[in-house]
């Protein structure tokens, strides 16, 4: 199993992510990883691993994670996004896992990869920590002008991941949207519901669910589009760190006997939930394998991510997907 | 000041509402209320009280808080949403308040008034809590296919709402977007972004924000489409209330000697931080004053929301949003 991993990408890269790699490999035996990136660069963070699993790709250029995609990828053909891309079209690698810019991930994947058949659009998906365990949320990103047919498709692939990866036997799909009720929110969200309420997965679909749903564990599988996706989980992210500011202010700096246990605990809680430590969005939809890892990502996340893109190439989750969509009646969107 | 206040919006109306009633009217001297909703059962609750400025208004039926507001506004002519914008229209009350249905207060205000001189849509503001203090945020959940003429006018009002009741000489306006950079998001982000660069508010306008930006307080006045909002503001509940089952779970509860003390000081976080207590959002741009309060409000945030209509009808904020648009050249939307 290879893995195409951009050592380049991320807010400290190539450090952490160099680091990930190392504990990667040490992890499962059958994962090799092309670390792409500046070779010289590169070659000092290996110096002493005795790891022979790891092999330096060099690649000249680095997209910077605020640069506009596009731009990005015509003024720098050789960066190391393209570069992972481009060593999964030559089959030279199973999967693509980076930290980097999300935007030039996807636009990297659109140019040099097909969608898988019959699939509409790719999607990003990932992991949110709920009060029964997780939930998988997409899209967040990839998607911002989706139409109803993408969002169920995101449903069915999402529906897939959950069942071969987060092993749910059964699982739940809802509908983001701003009331329970059947006919509520925008028109996207309208069409979304009867697409669901009229396919075979109508079994699977608990129909619409509200932000506050998410949390609860009210559903495997939370489908939204890509605007509303990126918000909820970027607001996830700013409620946490200001709710664990208050907590260490108000409720743990003030202990007069319990503050050292109290702030362990706190510090634990917040490995656990921080939100980068979950570390892997799938781009569902995209033949291949990609997995898109928050910009901050320490070395747990990189590994994590390099784990989660092994486990979807043994499970061949996007064969899985190609099966079900051509058991699927076709969908078809109003215009 | 005379408020119609709706008795029977609200998860436990009307209990809650009429203890609210009673302590507005004990706090500010100069306030009324026409506590709208069925005699029979706000008679026994007023019992024993000696305010007299406290005047029951019948209104025989009740809108349930997850029922269709259109349904419900035609089916129920006489219920006490409805009564209470009649009784605007009437000029019997200065402002509306309700924890009612909010589909159907904004139906029912939309049907009995008009918006302000130049107005395109109404919008529903709520108060945030911040690192900071406290941000505005509209829409929420009034208007889910807006133009962008009509998030610039959110911006607008927001920023009046804010330098009047919230006390900030210079309001900052960010548009909630999916990355900081011009040229993110989907169209109508887009297009709002150039409508603020492109006004005499590109002073106060900071750009586009991301989710995490709410609560770090980088602006007081956020702007959104109402879909978004609503699950932004959703959402915030949900994971306010994750986070702090897990620390009274992982941090409060296995403290050895100060468990008493972090449980009180969680309890007064929990308190001062509850969603519903901030009680109060303003309709903006509808020709009167409407505060909704969240669904399960209590008689604190029913006493706050109707003392933020008092502070909103001396201020005669309406008149300065009029004035407002009348200085500002008229904004298009491309069709």
């Amino acid at each position: 199993m290879r893995i195409a991993l951009d050592a380049m990408g991320g807010d400290r890269a190539p450090e952490p992510i160099v680091a990930g790699a190392i504990q990667a490999v040490q992890a499962d035996p059958e994962v090799s990883i092309l670390l792409v990136g500046d070779r010289d660069r590169l070659e000092p963070l290996l110096a002493g691993t005795p790891e022979t699993r790891i092999e330096i790709v060099h690649s000249a250029h680095v997209v910077g994670m605020d640069e506009s995609p596009v731009d990005a990828m015509r003024k720098k053909p050789d960066n190391s996004i393209a570069r992972c891309w481009q060593l999964m079209a030559e089959k030279k690698a199973d999967a693509v896992v980076s930290a980097g810019n999300t935007g030039a991930v996807v636009a990297g994947g659109l140019k040099l990869r097909r969608f898988l058949k019959n699939v509409r659009r790719p999607g990003i998906a990932t992991l949110m920590p709920t009060a029964k365990g997780t939930s998988l949320i997409l899209d967040v990103g990839a998607n911002v002008h989706p139409k109803p047919s993408h969002l169920f498709q995101y449903g069915v692939m999402g529906s897939i991941f959950a069942k071969h990866i987060m092993q749910r036997e059964n699982p739940t799909i809802g509908l983001m949207n701003i009331g329970e009720e059947d006919g509520k929110g925008h028109d996207l969200a309208q069409r979304t519901n009867e697409l669901f309420a009229n396919s075979p997965f109508r079994e699977r679909f608990i129909g619409n669910i509200e932000g506050r749903d998410i949390h609860r564990g009210t559903c495997d599988v939370v489908v939204t589009d890509g605007f509303t996706g990126n918000v909820i989980l970027k607001l996830c992210e700013g409620v946490f760190e200001f709710i664990m500011k208050m907590v260490a202010n108000e409720i743990v700096g003030p202990l007069p006997n319990d503050r050292a246990i109290a702030g362990a605990a706190m510090k634990q809680l917040v490995a656990r939930y921080d939100y980068s430590a979950f570390g892997g969005a799938p781009l569902l939809g995209i033949d291949g394998i990609c997995i898109i890892c928050h910009g901050s990502s320490g070395d747990r996340a990189i590994r994590n991510a390099v784990g989660i893109a092994v486990q979807y190439a043994r499970e061949r989750l996007n064969e899985k997907i190609v099966a079900e969509f051509e058991g699927l009646p076709a969908v078809r969107d109003e215009e």
